[in-house]
């Protein structure tokens, strides 16, 4: 039954089958804890075969990466759209959906996983990243970014990445709330920044003017003042 | 000569000393690029006698991370008097002091360096957090801390790295104001989770109420709101 199936699937639908079982099967365990025999049992083919397919399962790893990582870049793009603060809560729902469905694969390549140092593996996460700048750099409408837009939009990033990981383990604050919270810290990182220099601040004041009164942004003006007095 | 140099030095003092070399090569120049046989001529010794002390390039490079986890570790240490926006500040000039005397190692290793994803490189990295995060604590005067205050800490922790690499590549901001920046984006993260939960308000309003009218917290607090006004 395993030959037939074997018989009827082409090198490039071999690959991608086992990389569909492979991020499946990280999704549930760290890819340390994952062999190559329990991937090729998944897919219903033998361990030499997945050989065939992937050298070793480091490229396996890297593959599942790669289709993980395009996965993901994807989750950034939101239409242009209706006030900022809304568009990254999306952004933020659509995040946390991902880190949900690959929690421990996400947690173990952030925190050191089998190929991490790997240039590829690395060039990834980059690429990652580079999305999710190059996204919000677009939704703000700035093409030429000051030094400190970019600290604060690649800090915030980073920001991010350690609120889910935090969240993985142990998911003891509900993830709507961080999702919420995150934008916030956009919010209030840009505020930040922009209360120490007049050119984020001319950058910022057309986007804040455009928020609605009832907005995550205004909204967190509010109780922020709330919570000064 | 160098038999000589060799004689007067015991196992201890001359792993102390390639230590030294390698972590002063580590700061013009990734790990990566620097080769055994460099960390041998600076050293003063043979290549072979840098392998009786060390066995490879990975156990010096674990070795010499380890004391500078230390030392970074200590740079968290500070006494608990005065207001708490002047005491982080103190920390981050010693932070960036830190940063800045090990750039090319400090890079290579929190962008993925030749250890990462070695078991030791992550544990001695995760010491330097937990440091952190165990002195913050202490100085919030919290013991069993809410899962939304551990949160802030921790993921303020990694944007304090992130602020720092993003300052290394290019220095295109001076270090002086991302110093105070990060004491005010401490302060801000704080105030997003405070805002929006009465366990952290319970928390944070008695350590604000000891900040003074010219603290950083207070000189943010004005500027924010006269930014949104």
């Amino acid at each position: 039954m395993t030959t037939g199936v074997r018989r009827r699937m082409g090198v490039d639908e071999r690959r991608q089958q086992l990389i569909r079982v492979a991020l499946e099967l990280f999704s549930r365990r760290s890819p340390d804890d994952v062999s190559i025999d329990e991937i090729a049992a998944a897919a219903g083919i033998s361990r030499p075969l997945v050989y065939h397919y992937f050298p070793g399962k480091l490229s396996l790893y890297e593959a599942a990466l790669k289709r993980a990582s395009e996965d993901l870049a994807g989750r950034f793009a939101e239409p242009h759209e209706g006030p900022l603060g809304a568009r990254l809560l999306r952004v933020m729902r659509r995040y946390f959906d991902f880190v949900d469905e690959h929690g421990p694969g996400f947690s173990a390549l952030m925190r050191g996983g089998p190929a991490v140092g790997s240039s590829t593996t690395n060039a990834l996460i980059d690429s990652v990243r580079q999305a999710a700048y190059e996204h919000i750099l677009a939704h703000l409408r700035v093409t030429d970014p000051p030094a400190r837009l970019e600290l604060v939009i690649r800090s915030w990033i980073s920001l991010a990445e350690s609120t889910a990981l935090i969240w993985l383990d142990g998911r003891r604050i509900a993830r709507a709330e961080l999702e919420i919270q995150l934008v916030h810290d956009f919010a209030a990182l840009t505020a930040v920044s922009a209360a120490f220099d007049d050119e984020m601040r001319a950058v910022l004041r057309p986007i804040l003017q455009d928020e609605p009164a009832d907005g995550p942004f205004s909204d967190l003006a509010a109780r922020l003042i709330a919570l000064a007095s």
